[in-house]
């Protein structure tokens, strides 16, 4: 038992750095503030992800500033995490309200969501979005708009961002200055003109399951589909590639904060695509961080560049899963025939 | 009236070829035997996307191969038209049976629908495929394939496809040897793959209703983000080009089917985009056919690449139909500021 406890502490508190110096920030998906000192214990740098759906749900009134207010400053300024990223309201609006109007859609994951549902209920978005800006007085905060489609929609929720601050700044209400805003990119056309994106924002954040999904027409919570559901999918890795780089040849971060970031199977694919950020369950952590400090940036884009020439997704999963068992038997200790 | 009558008779009987005679195939959309004869009337010179769906719905058993074969036959040597594509069964496993267990599904548009259903219930598959390929005797057939979103399943389906004609071949039944397989890309993960599904078919059909839909993550009856549809989002314009460069760098056709192709404003756009055939509703074939043989490939690459270069779907759409106004006036008589 103490020595799984000192291996564990060995690698889970030391930076995610590959033998050849490349090193990767790593955050912690949570949506309770309860769920913050396991994360920490686990390694986790920053918060990568939190997600402020609960705040909404079952309950019989909007939630006001205050209450909004409440949460978000206990997740910043965390010693031990050095940043926060808040995700903006990414429900449908049947979760929001309890008009009926709203209610009903036939296929609810290409509907009237997230930043669309924002867009549209302003002011109960500049409600969230007071919040939030209050709280980076605190500390390192990032705030993200999620399924974000194309250009409009991000110059619109800036536009609504700004209002929202220069009203605070002119109620000399304290504020952080260093604010970072960020997409999500997790709806295909986001990722194809991620060019354009880039310049509109501070940071990436990839989300794979839903991008995954949109990308292959699949909703993966139907039993019937989900075999169609697959992180590697030639697709979805010349996707991620065409939007990392578009990140960074526009000088900005691109992190990543879907499922698939928290994956060590896929932790070679990640080095590879050169996120900057993988932010993920924090039980996750330290397996992740040990076996990028058992890698090499190099090897990781050969691999990248080997499994991006193969035609299929079950060419790529049998490539990689063959080679981390080779390269890390401890790791993945699955039968090789 | 006569007048209109003999301009609308110019120009639906002859080939859609531009000035500088870069020429389109014009097919037509159809359900209905009985649409056909107003097809030819209107300028059809094929059938681009022969659905077979109503085949399958509002009826109490599935049905038989002849039942399938009668409705082919039809279609396929038809005096006046080059070809005929039949798409296969297109819809969700409730039209195909009541067996409760297909029939609801949270996200209908991302479940088991077209050619993943039929990858599963290979035997109904086989009575369409074996009805469509005795057809293949009666004329120049196509066939292509819904919702691929990857190499297996292609490859999957043309071997059910190869093994239905090697049965038919060894029992003497009398087909066509020139059946050409095709793809409908309306997946964007096929799209983003269409370098390799290339080279697994002869035709690629961009279903552009459907690609709109999921590259946007949108659910276009949905009156609530109906207005996010957008043909000339840059994201979908670069991702169609990616699939007609893909297409023509592997010597194989690429038509459309969807709604887009058969809009005439989009009319110098989609040859920019150098489709093979526009597959259309039969009642806008005349306009579509003026508008290409007064254009140009010259200037519609033109415009093409320059809308490329603009970086919102708004900014787009503005200057394309400023364009097409401007240069056709009879045509788009709409005011302009
Ligand atoms: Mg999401
Ligand atoms: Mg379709």
């Amino acid at each position: 038992y103490e020595e799984v406890q000192e291996d564990f502490l060995k690698y889970a508190h030391l930076p995610a750095r590959t033998k050849d110096s490349y090193q990767v920030d790593i955050g912690c998906n949570i949506e309770f503030l309860e769920e913050i000192p396991s994360a920490i214990v686990h390694g986790a740098e920053g918060i990568g992800l939190y997600r402020t759906e609960f705040i909404y749900i079952n309950r019989d009134h909007l939630p006001t500033e205050e209450e909004h207010f409440t949460h978000y400053r206990q997740v910043v300024g965390i010693e031990g995490l050095a940043w926060a990223t808040i995700r903006t309201f990414d429900l449908g609006g049947d979760k929001f309200t309890s008009d009926p109007k709203l209610a009903k859609e036939m296929n609810p994951q290409l509907g009237l969501r997230a930043i669309r549902f924002c867009l549209k209920e302003v002011e109960q978005f500049k409600v969230q979005l007071r919040a939030i800006i209050r709280a980076s007085a605190f500390g390192k905060l990032r705030i993200m708009f999620p399924m974000v489609s194309g250009i409009e929609e991000i110059r619109e929720a800036k536009r609504i961002f700004n209002d929202v601050m220069r009203d605070l700044i002119e109620e000399d209400v304290p504020i952080g200055r260093d604010i970072e805003i960020g997409v999500m990119i997790e709806v295909p056309s986001a990722g194809i003109v991620a060019e354009e994106l880039a310049r509109e924002v501070d940071f990436f954040s990839i989300g794979t399951n839903d991008l995954i999904q949109y990308v292959l027409a699949i909703d993966r919570i139907n039993e019937r589909v989900g075999y169609l559901y697959e992180p590697l999918h030639p697709a979805v890795l010349r996707l991620i590639r065409h939007i990392t780089r578009a990140g960074h040849s526009n000088g900005i971060r691109v992190a990543m904060c879907g499922e698939m970031a928290g994956e060590p199977v896929y932790a070679l694919i990640l080095l590879g695509l050169e996120l900057d950020e993988l932010s993920m369950n924090p039980l996750g952590i330290p397996r992740m961080k040990k076996i990028i400090q058992n890698s090499t940036l190099q090897e990781s884009r050969e691999l990248l560049d080997k499994v991006l020439k193969l035609h299929s997704a079950t060419e790529i999963r049998d490539y990689v899963e063959h080679y981390m068992r080779q390269r890390f038997p401890e790791e993945f200790p699955g039968n090789e025939q």
